[in-house]
């Protein structure tokens, strides 16, 4: 069978190449009602432009990409969720980018979107990510950009979070009502602002009920689960452990877990955790984990709604805007009384 | 003998290679008179037209697209991020597309990647799939194709499964071993053909065991958690309800869980359990699961691998080849002895 191509779609509808192509690039120069005519046939036929025309640019591609640090990460995949529930009501594919929490790969897959194959990027950035100058980029472009959970302040356009110093100042309070003094902080970026404003939270809940900020009580992981599990292992093992422990990410507080069966620490008794976290078991494990609970689905289906709103406007810059959906502290038996 | 390439056609013809090529293609930019001229000179050399070849080595776009169902599911993470460390190597981008386990979507993605944004397609079916026109559209496209864990027996190529038939054999045995007699199984897809050997091996052990099957003990679940729930719930109300649930996904598992905390009923105690699973919280829950776990990550290395060496080659189609990887059964507390 002949391929679908713009010289066949303009045969059989009597127009010129140029205004089918025109038309399908949704131009101002022509009719509503070529366009139905044009679009209704391209449908019909299955004609798929080629992404590597030049003048991709000006062709919507239906397809936005969400660019995520991983995906055994129950807050990403729920978040990835929501942003499909809206792009599939828009008609829209959705390609999903893994950076594995690493600098060089955002940056590369980033480089790689500036060809113009999709028509907006919705990223949650990677925990080494300092330098954004790929991030400029991408907006020089004429790409819009909107930013959840993991944003960057200095980029002027919408970022969809959770209220991270309430929510992790609220975390450390909780423990320290539950009657933790020793208070240990697993996290994994000290680069952006959720790591800043999470840090900030912690020690301001301390600073309310004159604890003091202890340093060595702060672990900095990375994406090495063994290494993590090491530094964890280590935190735990010291004559002065800590009572209770504020995991920013599930990963830690599972690493947590595992390191109280190793030692034979009891929790709640020996140590009180706590963790952001949208895992599915929580309330399943031995003992049920006291979760900071953040609206990921929500998260993904508001950072989709601003970008479909700037995309059916083909607007390029998204205006400046902080849209903050409160997490949840759900307490279970990992932060419950010594028994 | 030469092959007849576009070279050999565009050396004989005095053209450069771009203009027989669009010739070939039926570009609108190319006269008619030298169409003409191409086109019999590629007849009297016998030259095999094959546009899309061609097209590829031109415009390698450096990207795989990875098709799955879901990613809260921590076999898919798992196996994408095997298929990723494959995929660095290479220097390559992998997409990620969600079907949500809906085959309109699956259909939808699969014509959408047939332009050519691409260089191969690694799947994993929606366990809603029957019809599989959409796939040999985008085998005709010359797109090469690799299935892993839900694959397609009909579409020669290669495809990389676990050993579902005896897995399941061996989850159905350990709980008749442990001394149930009345062994539930849910699934989630009838159609596929991981789904029919999972229920083969499911039957075949309760044959061995001289235990007759009972249609009503096995559920099909679909998509929706709510209805998965209801129907566990369903199931282990009755009053003749199993002493036993083998989940061939982890997600059912989960639903059995909490049933059981609903209604009561003690793990292992009253009902045992045992899941195909790659749960990282498995050992961790109460009680720990039992689970028939697949080696994910191998597996979407195997299956990268068998991709990037026919890109290598250039090669479209794949050899018909079947790798497995076993998979290990780690009894854990959920099917242990009565206590």
């Amino acid at each position: 069978m002949d391929p679908v191509n713009l010289k066949k779609l303009a045969k059989q509808l009597n127009l010129s190449i140029s205004t089918v192509s025109r038309a399908l690039r949704d131009s101002y120069e022509i009719s509503q009602e070529t366009k139905d005519k044009v679009l209704s046939l391209a449908n019909e036929l299955n004609y798929q432009p080629n992404p590597y025309a030049s003048s991709l640019r000006k062709h919507k591609s239906k397809t936005i990409a969400v660019v995520v640090p991983e995906i055994a990460n129950n807050f990403f995949s729920l978040a990835i969720n929501g942003i499909g529930s809206v792009a599939q009501e828009k008609g829209y594919h959705v390609l999903i980018y893994l950076t594995h929490e690493d600098f060089t790969q955002e940056a590369s897959i980033i480089r790689h979107l500036q060809s113009g194959r999709v028509d907006g990027v919705l990223i949650s950035l990677s925990s080494e990510t300092s330098d954004i100058a790929h991030l400029l980029e991408l907006r020089q472009k004429g790409l819009p950009i909107v930013f959840f959970d993991r944003v960057c302040e200095s980029i002027e356009t919408a970022k969809v979070t959770t209220d991270d110093f309430e929510s992790s100042f609220k975390a450390t309070e909780h423990l320290i009502e539950q009657g933790c003094t020793r208070i240990a902080y697993l996290h994994i970026s000290k680069n952006l602002s959720i790591g800043i404003k999470r840090m900030q939270g912690y020690q301001e809940a301390l600073y309310k009920h004159n604890i003091k900020f202890d340093e060595s009580l702060v672990v900095h992981a990375g994406n090495d689960n063994e290494e993590n599990h090491a530094m964890v292992k280590a935190l735990l093992s010291r004559e002065d452990r800590p009572d209770g422990i504020f995991a920013s990410v599930e990963k830690l507080a599972i690493a947590a877990y595992h390191v109280c069966r190793e030692l034979s620490l009891s929790i709640p008794g020996d140590v009180k955790i706590i963790s952001f976290s949208n895992l599915e078991t929580a309330s399943l494990l031995n003992p049920s984990l006291t979760t900071i609970t953040q609206p990921a689905f929500d998260i993904g289906r508001e950072a989709a709604t601003v970008m479909f709103r700037a995309l059916d406007k083909n607007k390029i810059h998204i205006d400046n805007e902080r849209i903050v959906l409160g997490a949840s502290l759900v307490v279970r038996d990992s932060t419950g009384n010594n028994t």
